[in-house]
């Protein structure tokens, strides 16, 4: 056990693999702010207690864990929130049918309630049986089952209750790998101790916390115009218009040219919005098509499978990830595109077989089709990150596979799968281990349906309208056939302006949300967490899959379409309703309903919200005017975060931290010169 | 490349694991039958054509296929049934929610349309795909993709059309494998030839081929004679009656002991029911609690996990097998129980982690969990199956797991999934590899529902109501919560008549089923097949999964709710409508459409089918009425298989071949001694 880090120990067990997540990371921890958590003396396990076995199948450890360790993350499980008890084999994948380990965003990382973590540094589909099996024991007084007969599969096969909880983690195909054991003291320390060992967590370009609008694939750059200008004239904020496949001449795989038929002037399109307030956004995926410009050569630099006719870069090979990058800087970035959404670069068997590349593949690099599946998100964020940084530029976009110490990538994933319950989950539980996940919209069952979601996005990392399958903004017509046969719903107008107001209270956060996320950079703290994380010794907090913390004072509880009311648990301390001030007691489960405007929120006592007159777009130069308001008496100071909001001189220092106070003054501290936060007249 | 076998070759590839199905395999090959097959001179690939590769992974094997190779089988594939395209990775899970290869019972055994089939001898969860993947090729003039943008997933991700098609074949974890290349020269005689090498196929006892009944899990003893009885009342034929878990003291995990509150005297059971002509069936799983009084003996030989807190037995280790079956024998069989439902030697991590064992245990015989995962079932069979060898008996049970060389075993698998056009392409296609299945009617959704699940189940290897989770049959109330409150239908005799009329159906066809599995045993030919497998130069028949031929003459494709007609394709020849005689040409697409009485059968021209006069029960002597009718002009003899039924005699030559001509003549060869088939009065 050797430290490698403040708070992070690691133990080498045989000869672990050449291609790991840490030897190909792209950032170097954050040290000095590791520094600055709480020291912690020892590992949380000493070398006793851990058993390691090289079996057939690959390399088997075993760590004894105490009755009261409960487990969380291992990455976007959608599927489930406490790990305790579930077998997972974390596999990259695109459509997790189960609760089996299947994610879009697998991550070796796991947290306990104890306040430890375990970082596997694995790019192989490893399997993590939390306390899941009971081995045969020498004890021979046992437990007798119940003898009442079940009549239906679930009381059969329902999981029993263990004996004894061991963690087990077997690395497939491995003679070695190394074992990060992860300092506290408590949960949410060691969750930002993994962030900034990752690089610390990322501050997105400001206008990224804004509204995401994504026009439908057959647009044409004219439709994109008026679809941009529709939504001005109508009053939604709105930051981000993205542009489907149709923008490319061939997609799915794709050439990354602009197709003139569709979009004759690209130019044009992007200066055009771009005086509207809007920043472009463009799909794309890595698979590169004989058609593109790039395809030659980057062939001699990609796996040796094809996916969708197309090629597979390695870019752990400097020479692709310099084709890739220095094409999309010439063509695309340079030109004035702000961020990309980088689809399927999961991959799914569960869909069709030849989507993706199989785990068997070869890479230039000598990885597998299984360690480069696992890789493949982080390597792609890492090319069109750097393209940005080049320009001295953030972006903030979007990506559909992500891996261990990815924090720092200002990309946030996102799924095709549609269920409201598990996008929700996916918000709760992707802070455990460095990723942002959006619950976009697309379509909806009822306007009620509707509703929901888009309030459920407005509190998550990235607001997304995903209308890329309609041609009509949802709120016109929620149904997909009507909304593509441009038959608008009568009452239109009215549920617009449900949604309005969703939107609305998002622009209003964006300080605030801004606020969190500068706090995820530099202490690692996630934005948006999961109640365990700030609780743990809480035990009603354990199961809480559909509630969650948004920065520090905010407790979200979204409503889901068909429910008509809701519980919402309340951990320690006070609580005041966000709308109407209700003071609430904490330690106590609230049954709660919400008009179809409200999407309940409980703030923690003594918080002063720095609430903005909401804009209608994000600019480097935008300045918010802000009206605190004061839950409770005696209310903290609230903290600020200014910066440009575009560039990465914050990196030199150039930012100020603002602190508001409940008596209406506002200060600052720092070198950044220009004023993004001014009082309001409120 | 090796012969080992007539039309078989073996290429062995490095070194070999010690653990394999053909290590562990429970029969010898049937050699002198393979050698009635036709002569196949060379294999079906020679070795300059196969490409091996050790990786990390395991070992990766690339073998070259035509254009016209279309690939079938991989085990019972509920999913799919053509698996050229699909990348399938073999793994024995109950709860195969996706078309991905996990299946009760994965086989890595494939077939051709071009006459030659592959065994892969091993029990890792090897990875199939199957023309699924393009490598990129160093052909620079690329199939251009049409540019109109999808806007459906379901565009966006089909699979696309590959330029060359190859077999790739991923044993994970071993540094070499044996290849079994099996040679045709037809897709049927592949089969055959796997089928008599696996030992042959099953002979059930004759009393397996009647109607099976499973009652509710809670009845007592007098409850189950009360249902026996008013199956008999009720004119309804059936065979067997099934006891589920209520029958033990203890399940999940099971004692193996009557339970003396629900069965205060087992012996009268089996008696009483005998003298009605029921045979009695016990539910278990080999999962062993610690109130058994086996548990003790069996723990040194059992895996080092529990399952629902029993042990697994390794019954690999013969001390583990036999102490399983002497306590079967003495206890049960030795009493008059004469099948099992062996249940749950599948796994499922899709329902939750403790059942079934980690692929990570170690089992006294050296086995992994994965190892021992695949050949469970195979083991599990063999141990009951000796049971009742012991006893010169034949059984007719049922297993939730099978594998490879598992033709012989007369066990037929099932599931707790329950879709019906999976539930009838599990028919389709268990065929291909050595397996049966049975489609078994469990609840329905409407009386039509019912009606058509039953007419399918009755036209399977096994006629299987398995009403373990309702009360009362299914056909007096399908509603599961009503028919436990014992509210039955107000007209459900009417509905008794429309099941009792798929019975009689089935109690006709006795006779024709048995010659079926003689000749399965015999030839190997399948008594269940899927078209392509006797027409594999007709195209039209490549993805026909829901219609199947059963025996030589029979096509059936059964009805779905809800559809009120469906379509038929009838290959090569001229076919007869069943009911109506009427004649169709073959080669065509038919639409039919049925009353709720019948199940679409089409009779092949020429064909002298042996009806048989319905039996309420089958005994070893009973005699069958038979009024073959003759289906088109100048029918073909008919062929029966005359013995005692239940004994293993056969094997001595105590059978007859009993030929039925279309002017109504009845002659035997053999050395059986007693009639079975009498020509009826019509």
């Amino acid at each position: 056990m050797q430290s490698i880090a403040p708070g992070i120990w690691q133990l080498t067990i045989g000869q672990p693999e050449e291609h790991t997540p840490t030897r190909h990371r792209a950032f170097a921890p954050s040290a000095d702010a590791m520094s600055k958590l709480p020291t912690v003396d020892q590992a949380p396990f000493d070398l006793s207690q851990i058993k390691t076995k090289q079996t057939a199948r690959g390399l088997l450890i075993e760590i004894p864990l105490e009755a009261s360790d409960e487990l969380y993350g291992l990455g976007l499980q959608l599927k489930s929130h406490r790990q305790t008890g579930k077998k997972k084999t974390l596999a990259v994948n695109s459509d997790p049918v189960a609760d089996t380990g299947d994610s879009h965003a697998p991550v070796p990382v796991i947290m306990s309630t104890n306040g430890w973590g375990i970082f596997v540094d694995t790019l192989r589909n490893a399997t993590f049986q939390c306390a899941s099996n009971q081995k045969v024991s020498t004890d021979t007084a046992r437990e007798q089952t119940d003898s009442d007969i079940a009549i239906n599969t679930e009381d059969l096969y329902a999981q029993r209750a263990l004996a004894q909880k061991t963690l087990v983690i077997e690395v497939p195909h491995v003679q070695g790998v190394d074992l990060m054991f992860i300092g506290g003291p408590d949960m949410v320390d060691a969750v930002k101790r993994y962030n900034l060992y990752s690089g610390g967590g990322c501050l997105p370009a400001i206008w990224g916390l804004g509204v995401w609008y994504r026009a439908f694939g057959r647009f044409t750059q004219e439709q994109v115009l008026d679809m941009a200008k529709h939504l001005r004239d109508r009053k939604m904020p709105c930051d981000v218009m993205g542009l489907e496949p149709g923008w490319q001449t061939k997609a799915y795989s794709c050439s990354y040219v602009w197709a003139n038929e569709r979009y004759p002037d690209p130019q044009q399109l992007i200066d055009d919005t771009k005086a509207m307030g809007y920043k472009l956004n463009l799909w794309e995926h890595a698979f590169t098509h004989p058609s593109s410009p790039i395809y030659d050569e980057l062939k001699e630099h990609s796996g040796n499978y094809e996916v969708w006719k197309g090629l597979v870069p390695d870019f752990t090979v400097q020479k692709a990830f310099d084709i890739f990058s220095d094409y999309h800087d010439k063509n695309l970035v340079s030109k004035g595109i702000t961020g990309f959404k980088l689809d399927e670069c999961d991959s799914s068997d569960f869909v069709y077989s030849d989507w993706s590349f199989p785990l068997l593949s070869e890479f230039p690099s000598g990885m597998d089709g299984e360690q480069y599946h696992n890789l493949f998100g982080n390597k792609y964020m890492q090319c069109i990150d750097d393209t940005f940084r080049r320009h001295n530029l953030r972006t903030c976009s979007a990506v559909r596979n992500a891996h261990s110490l990815a924090s720092p990538f200002a990309f946030v994933l996102y799924s095709d799968l549609y269920d409201h319950k598990d996008f929700v989950r996916g918000v709760v539980n992707m802070g455990f281990t460095g990723l942002l996940w959006t619950p976009e919209v697309r379509h909806a069952t009822s306007p009620e349906d509707l509703v929901r979601r888009i309030q459920a996005a407005m509190l998550s990392p990235q607001a997304l309208i995903n209308a890329w399958y309609i041609s009509n903004p949802p709120w016109k017509q929620i149904d997909r056939t009507l909304n593509n046969d441009g038959q608008m719903m009568d009452n239109w107008e009215e549920l617009e302006a449900h949604c309005r107001s969703a939107f609305e209270l998002r622009m209003q956060l964006v300080p605030y949300l801004y606020a969190a996320f500068a706090d995820y950079q530099i202490t690692g703290n996630p934005p948006f967490r999961a109640l365990v994380m700030d609780w743990p010794a809480d035990e009603n907090t354990y199961d809480l899959d559909s509630q969650y913390m948004c920065g520090q004072d905010l407790l979200v509880a979204p409503m889901f379409a068909g429910e008509t009311q809701r519980e919402v648990y309340l951990p320690a301390g006070r609580w005041h309703d966000f709308y109407s001030g209700k003071v609430h007691e904490g330690e106590q489960t609230l049954t709660v309903s919400a008009t179809l405007d409200e999407i309940p929120i409980f703030v923690k006592d003594g918080t002063l919200l720095p609430l903005a007159k909401p804009v209608q777009h994000i600019e480097s130069d935008t300045v918010f005017e802000l009206t605190p308001k004061c839950f409770g008496e005696n209310c903290r100071d609230a903290k600020l975060y200014e910066d440009d909001g575009v560039s990465f001189d914050h990196q030199q220092g150039k930012f100020n931290i603002v602190t508001l106070t409940a008596d209406g003054k506002l200060t600052r501290e720092g070198d950044y010169g220009t004023v993004r936060y001014v009082m309001g007249d409120a």
